[in-house]
């Protein structure tokens, strides 16, 4: 359903406000807004008349009457859709973004656009049966592959056959009869993290997920930067060094081509079949094949060739990694992906190499963080990308 | 002096035009900045009550009453002062940043802020003798290191020693009476081409500086982005191999260790004494030593070692910038600074690396330029930087 917009940039700085804080008493908001009381009263009635916000109950006395608590309407919903490679993430929230109901099925993105976009309404439909909303507000989708942001298509995906140019966001947008956004996983990852996340305070970070590829979300100035073509953070194809394996992309030494899913499973392989791991050579034996999965498993059990892969692997992501540091200068970088379930022995090799490759001035006080948002990222990303929309002055 | 400072956006937004478009008719700003007519004449009043613009005589007709000309005031006058490791520019400037007199005059920056800082005043008092300025409304200032750019001062320089946290902005906006602001020298050259480069069409782009060091200045939404410590940029020390040379920070393999200006000199050297290059061992007789400028003296005459050696620089160079384009996906890159003499055969090695490695989405529509602004990009992007200020809303 479309919202009311609000009329003006105070109102839209209280809707902001609301979301990201929550509810507030009028004395708190003036406080923050700088707003006089009287400008303040009428700016939260124009939105309390336009369905945006509610009252909800009194204020602690801070001295004088009692302060009334505002917040956001108690009906808005926005959905957050993260389509990956092999899954699909559904979510409903609150206007504060908080995941009213989550599902998640495996998908395969190469079934095209109508079948995972069936799919994915199935599956609101799913949480709509729940009782969990009546209408959607705003809905934000993400697809692991380039989007063109402006246009709403995904634009000569690599993984994701038929989908090119296919219309995702307008066509969501018809379904749901909202406004609707796509854009690609990594940046909404990025977004999830900026609004639920460690970085929610920090203004310019970096969010890079290790899947089966690799990629990075830039966020400068709490917003997601695409560069001019929309293909900003593409890191997968960095060179890393020459004398590196060959890469799908016809390269040698491509990031993509040392670490990430792929080359895990790749490594995982070969070292199987040389019996240079007992362990990756039984799950070869059991399943026929081996995957990232088995080797952050052996890693944890143990195995030396798994630990040695892992450590290599954080060496190569930590030597590009230290030059975006030394370039970009940001206030902390976000490890996420299924990869990142490698967990720390990655991390520990990744920090080491940035630690010591980059400007001083740019790792003085910069974390290396793991995601916290275990698998929800993309979809509280989502939510939040449509929700800077409709909550912004139209 | 301290100019009148815009009372809102709109008088801002006006400012900035007639700054980077030059004097417009009253018609043509109208249409411009959509404001009613009587809304405009009324900001435009107040812009010249507050001595910031002027009448410049009457447009031709576009059918009725003849518009008038609105410009910047004529007595407007900002300052840039390019500090560099062996030179300082100053320059004066009209509103419209044209630049009515430059001095340039070498000065080692080790000399210290009290020396080089009055051998500036001094340039700036030669040029106040031509006439070309009575008062000064803002000064822009660039040195060769790092600077924290809140505070106003340089910050642990390495090549300017005396300088560390030395009030370099608060002493000029003192001796002079207006506001000053300093940044490092590859961010005020960056905004000299934003200014009046080819990067004036671009949002988003990159300002490689290859001098001694090799540094960049990075624009986002045409703003210089400094990341969270203000070191955004500092890319002489990425790795680029770790079979390199060993650089002066500690670690091997350094762009800088490879490329830039020691480099290039100490590579120039090793050739002339080994014999390899005549017309290199002829300059090191001559003059008991070889720079950057004789390598490019060398391969412009087709010395076969100073070319190669052009190559290959071009080359690692190449390679880093070809990970920072798919990162970032700027729409332009310019390259400038004084090894950039070494011209088009570093230019097409650059290209060459660059359109093979990066991301194809980044580079289907990225330029790669040498800078056309000869020396003069620091002292203009100075002046535009402090211009960007003392024509904003206080």
């Amino acid at each position: 359903m479309r919202m009311a917009r609000p009329e003006n940039a105070h109102q839209a700085r209280l809707l902001g406000l609301l979301r990201d804080e929550g509810p507030r008493s009028r004395a708190e908001l003036g406080d923050v807004v700088r707003l006089a009381r009287s400008k303040l009263a009428v700016e939260l009635d124009r939105l309390a008349v336009l369905g945006l916000v509610e009252q909800a109950g009194l204020a602690a006395s801070r001295g004088g009457r009692r302060s009334g608590i505002v917040r956001l309407s108690s009906r808005l919903r926005f959905v957050g859709v993260d389509i990956g490679a092999t899954s699909v993430d559904v979510a409903v929230t609150s206007g504060e973004l908080e995941i009213l109901g989550h599902l998640s099925e495996p998908c395969d993105v190469r079934s095209g656009p109508a079948a995972v976009l069936d799919r994915a309404m199935a599956m609101l439909g799913a949480l709509r049966e729940r009782g969990l909303f009546t209408e959607v507000h705003g809905a934000g989708l993400g697809v692991p592959g380039p989007v063109s942001f402006r246009d709403g298509v995904p634009v000569a995906p690599p993984i994701m056959p038929g989908w090119d140019r296919y219309p995702v966001r307008d066509a969501v947008a018809a379904e749901l009869g909202c406004p609707a956004l796509l854009d690609n996983d990594v940046n909404i990852m990025a977004l999830g993290e900026l609004h639920a996340g460690p970085a929610r305070t920090v203004d310019d970070f970096l969010l890079v997920k290790i899947g089966t590829g690799i990629g990075c979300g830039i966020v400068v100035g709490s917003r997601i930067y695409r560069g001019v073509s929309g293909s900003a953070g593409d890191i997968g194809h960095i060179r890393v060094d020459d004398a590196g394996p060959l890469c799908a992309c016809g390269n040698a030494g491509c990031l993509e081509a040392f670490f990430g899913g792929a080359a895990l499973a790749r490594d995982a392989l070969a070292a199987a079949r040389a019996g240079r791991s007992a362990f990756l050579a039984g799950r070869l034996a059991e399943a026929g094949e081996v995957t990232a999965a088995d080797v952050a498993a052996a890693a944890a059990a143990g195995d030396p060739v798994a630990v040695a892969m892992v450590r290599e692997g954080g060496r190569r992501l930590g030597q590009i990694l230290a030059g975006l540091v030394s370039f970009f200068n940001p206030g902390l970088v976000v490890i996420s992906g299924g990869v990142a379930g490698l967990g720390h022995p990655l991390l520990a090799e990744i920090r080491s190499v940035v630690y010591r490759r980059s400007a001083p001035l740019a790792t003085g006080n910069l974390p290396i963080v793991l995601s916290e948002l275990d698998g929800t990222a993309g979809v509280i990303g989502g939510a939040r990308m449509i929700s800077d929309q409709v909550l912004s002055v139209a």
